[in-house]
């Protein structure tokens, strides 16, 4: 207990930081994380990532070991523009460009757009991370609101006639936190503003192949290669869920204006992503097992976001509302009675159950009710357990 | 030919970014390449680094492909002390943050010191990369000259009779372009002024184990460390160059005070570093095999360097001086006559043979009659026929 104890007790002066350094402890014997946006190790291809790193050894030793290029390694470039075919995105390899993990990309492209003063446009809530990477530049961030359509691209419309506007910054699928997608409708006014008032939208897309039914909304990309606007879209996404993150591998469509601006910001970062890991996608994607993966990966996601939805209905629905997920790793709930769910950590870690609590996700204006719940890593019991836990915190 | 020509146009407007696409065309056929500080991918341990590859698969699977600690992994990092040891550095591990590369330890380190205006002060010449790193923040970049024993500290220290600084950026060994190394009466008085003067020394010590002799100056971070101001001290290192860059495995021994910044800075840039890459370099450290792998690297390079050394003094004696390097991997020039290295740059490639012209390792005042070879690459016959396209080319 003295483990959990030092914890609660860092948890009283909590920051963003604070909070990763929580992650780092979601593995303490006992507690049960719900904490983390963190893919299950268990699903992870083992015999596929296997072949792949041997086939590197064997058959990419100098792509992998030796320098590359900035923008990455060619072959996986290639690759990229069919998997991204298959998401209905359209684009050429050099408009691509490798990076380490989408973190990565975020902090290229708001590194490479953010001047001092300019504003940043994201949802409430919305990821924390990226409000790290905007509190490191001079940039100047304002919010609107969300419901289960995702972004209410009214107030942003509204916010527009006020403010001269940068960037929007928004994760359109099964967002993190709030698990939501922004509506078809709305995708095509948040595009047609973006046109209309020379802003960009940084799309974030690592959730989108995490669906749980065949319902798709375009790629914001997609709806504006098809308004004759796509140059006011970056889109980025990684293979941090659907393969591996440590491999921290992502990747960036660049619009044509912003491709060497951001190459030199990521020349003068670190060179180049990580060179024997980009052969290793690239050489797994050769295996024809990307497919087959994410299929496991939907499932079982399915099935443990099913669970925990229940389990949370059944044990605390008079406490705790929530819209349901239909794709991603997670679920965003509120209290419908007042309480502080940042208070309210300490004492469901001492009952050995942790969450990230909401308030880290909003830029202004938090609404401290609310909660994130993971369920990428808890077993069925672990789930079943954890909600327990969660009731005996109240 | 006409791939040359289409390089020889672009050459024309060349600038720091357009250096790295010429590097991208070093391998172009028939081009000799004295450009690149690329190690010599024949000397890489294949066996080695297959070994090491195949222990992560079967032993460090969950390491390797999960999230990882933003600080880096902990085995990885304990090794380090180790290595850091037997360059003469007591540190431990929770003083050391894993970067990618040392690129990446660059980058975060003026991200995490430069604030608008402060004086960021290098070499003339330095390495260019660090020259575009500064240029992306606010940072005034003033320099002071270097001669055969490095830094011309003298100069350094009335500077700052002017002019408050905030941090001096070096590579005290075997320099990067110059080849040359800091004495150690120099070092000692630098670090007397960083103490002094409250400034913050970044030591960049990519090349330090590639010594061709045995006399080795102590790493400026146990200079410090003996005179009891180690927190002035940044130290930077690389596997880049002694194993291979193609992982971009590098590392920090941070001062206690900078340690929560760089880790923040680091999170919000890319969370942390390729975690496969990290396990293989620890599983490599493991074999035993970096010490005869470095004495291979470093006899390799010791022949090249005097074989080239040897051809530019027969063949080109009457219009080049440089230095005898040391160790490292290159070897700074200078014509006797008046000579823009930029402009004949062309020339020679119409020859086949490039090199980096020294105008780029200049924050001001460049000397344009100044020029860097690599010598690492290159097979001896490239280099007998390298220098005779450069006496073609006068």
């Amino acid at each position: 207990m003295s483990n959990r104890m030092h914890l609660a007790q860092r948890i009283q002066d909590l920051q963003p930081s604070a909070i990763r350094e929580l992650l780092k402890h979601s593995k303490m014997p006992g507690v049960i994380s719900l904490a983390g946006g963190i893919p299950s190790a268990d699903l992870f291809d083992k015999e596929g990532l296997a072949l792949a790193t041997q086939s590197v050894v064997e058959s990419r030793f100098n792509d992998a070991f030796q320098y590359g290029l900035t923008e990455g390694n060619s072959a996986l470039r290639e690759q990229l523009v069919g998997l991204c075919r298959q998401r209905g995105i359209e684009t050429q390899s050099d408009r691509l460009l490798i990076t380490s993990g989408s973190q990565q990309a975020l902090d290229l492209l708001i590194r490479a757009l953010a001047d001092e003063g300019d504003v940043f446009v994201v949802e409430r809530p919305t990821y924390l991370a990226t409000l790290q990477i905007l509190g490191l530049t001079g940039a100047t961030v304002k919010s609107v609101g969300s419901d289960e359509h995702g972004m209410i691209v009214d107030e942003l419309e509204e916010l527009l006639q006020t403010t001269r506007i940068k960037c929007v910054y928004v994760v359109p699928t099964f967002g993190n936190p709030s698990g939501t997608t922004l509506s078809g409708e709305r995708r095509e006014k948040l595009v047609r503003l973006a046109a209309e008032h020379s802003f960009m939208i940084i799309e974030d897309d690592p959730y989108g192949e995490i669906a749980f039914t065949d319902r798709r909304e375009k790629p914001l990309l997609q709806v504006a290669t098809g308004m004759g606007c796509e140059e006011h879209v970056a889109y980025t996404s990684t293979f941090s869920k659907i393969l591996a993150p440590g491999l921290r591998v992502g990747w960036i469509i660049l619009p044509e204006w912003m491709k060497q601006k951001v190459a030199i910001i990521k020349q003068a970062t670190d060179l180049h992503a990580n060179a024997f890991a980009q052969s290793l996608v690239s050489a797994y994607l050769s295996l024809d097992r990307l497919a087959p993966q994410i299929a496991l990966i939907r499932d079982a996601y399915q099935q443990k976001c099913l669970r925990l939805s229940q389990l949370l209905t059944e044990e605390l629905g008079e406490h705790l509302t929530f819209n349901q997920p239909e794709g991603g790793m997670f679920l965003w709930a509120t209290f419908r009675e007042a309480r502080d769910t940042t208070a309210w950590l300490q004492r469901t870690l001492e009952k050995g159950v942790v969450y990230v609590p909401g308030e880290f996700f909003f830029s202004d204006n938090p609404d401290r009710r609310t909660l994130r719940f993971s369920y990428a890593t808890a077993t069925d019991e672990q789930l079943v357990e954890a909600v327990s836990r969660l009731k005996a915190a109240l």
